[in-house]
């Protein structure tokens, strides 16, 4: 006798699973009223739930500077666009990302973007940049994020071409099954739309700046320093953000946040016993 | 026929040459008052010429930050030591450490040296950290340099055994010939020197800090948040410098300033054509 399998009761139908929206974090180091970080809301608001957390002030070469001895604020302001909720903090990048992840969204995001900030983020800059820092710091808290930035610092840049490289490496992001400490240093050239050649995949160029600072006195004699510097590029090679950019295209250079020299500590290991 | 090659008349024999004692910046993040960088000099102050450029004021936690906004003051103070020429700078740490070179030193010295830091600097705190980021901008500008860290926040922390290992470490700097980028991330238990068992050359261990904000008002009313956050340690692997310490061994990680994920881009590099 084959035994027949009682079929179960019939549940309910569910009702069907609408795909939630990704929260996506937006946060800059030029300022929650930069163009920049308008521009990237506006090349990304349809791929998910937006909220923005940006500094309100310019915070550029704050690097990953975090505010210890000091209180922090922060205020709901009137939203880039109708539908995305913008918070202004008082700290630094990485003071925004920890805010919003603690005490906006009380949630990590699905994403973070950081940018789009006005001016070149490539090779050594990825060090001292605030944009950066805030993405690498999403990383930590292992939400994948990137940080994009334009190579014009001109507060009316022209963002047409960097919206669709925002949006189409953003759609990347959210299809890839990416490690949840992914970070992207996107830099985009300063060059009308047609003439960027698509994104590549490199390196951190070895460069620095070569100090400089201008010696003047104050309207009361006083002495002072103010950096400036001339960038200067050491590396010659073809896989580097630098050539990238230098050839018309966007340079994606994934970032990590273990700085462990993996080589040196080999030697040391041996030679320092 | 051979022809006999003409001896050269023999110049005046020179003065025998007197090996120069090695230059070697120190600075940190805890200000020029702090203890720690009194006893960082008194550990080293035999092994060359010390000069001293530190900020004015503490800047924990001001990471890899410059200033570009604001002028610069640097001022000439009284010596930590009679020896040791000692300035106070207005600056972060790594605008200390691009001023000594412009413009007090006029020329890159033989080492920086960065500390001894009130607290730990392990892990993820690297990134955190004007002690390390001080020592960063260094090898950035082709100095080998090391950051120092007792793990004892207290302002009468006993620094007799970090001492004993600065003043180690610092001598095997010296002797080895270092390549120019070297960076050494060096923290140190805070137990009597009895108990400390030598060094580990280690790797940065996989930690960070759980946020938590205290939320507050203050005395007109207004809320506010103040950063806090718990500790965690998630690399259980023992050659990292989470281990090391917690074994009373000082941690040494030699630290990098390319910061290119190597396997992403790799995976990238095949998934994203």
């Amino acid at each position: 006798m084959t035994k027949k399998s009682t079929p179960k009761k019939k549940a309910a139908s569910p009702k069907p699973r609408v795909k939630e929206k990704p929260v996506i974090l937006v946060t800059n180091d030029d300022g929650v009223t930069a163009p920049g970080i308008k521009n990237l809301v506006e090349a990304v608001r349809h791929l998910g739930k937006i909220v923005v957390v940006a500094p309100d002030k310019p915070q550029s070469g704050m690097g990953h500077a975090i505010t210890i001895g000091q209180p922090l604020r922060l205020h709901k302001i009137e939203p880039l666009f109708d539908d995305v909720e913008t918070w202004s903090c008082t700290g630094t990048p990485v003071d925004c990302v920890k805010l919003a992840v603690d005490k906006v969204l009380h949630r990590k995001p699905d994403l973070c973007l950081s940018g789009i900030n006005h001016g070149a983020n490539h090779s050594i800059n990825v060090i001292y940049s605030g944009t950066m820092s805030a993405a690498v710091e999403a990383a930590i808290e292992s939400i994948p994020s990137a940080g994009f930035s334009l190579l014009d610092y001109r507060i009316d840049a022209d963002f047409t071409g960097a919206r669709e490289y925002v949006r189409l490496i953003t759609e990347k992001m959210l299809k890839t099954k990416l490690e949840k400490h992914t970070v992207l240093n996107v830099n985009i050239p300063a060059v009308v739309p047609e003439l960027l050649k698509g994104f590549k995949i490199c390196k951190q160029a070895y460069a620095k700046y070569e100090e400089d600072f201008i010696e003047r006195n104050d309207p009361h004699g006083r002495h002072y320093y103010w950096l400036t510097g001339e960038f200067v590029n050491f590396d010659k090679a073809k896989d580097t953000d630098v050539w990238a950019l230098d050839n018309n295209y966007v340079s994606i250079v994934p970032v990590q946040f273990d700085l462990t020299n993996y080589v040196l500590k080999a030697k040391l290991e041996k030679s320092w016993k």
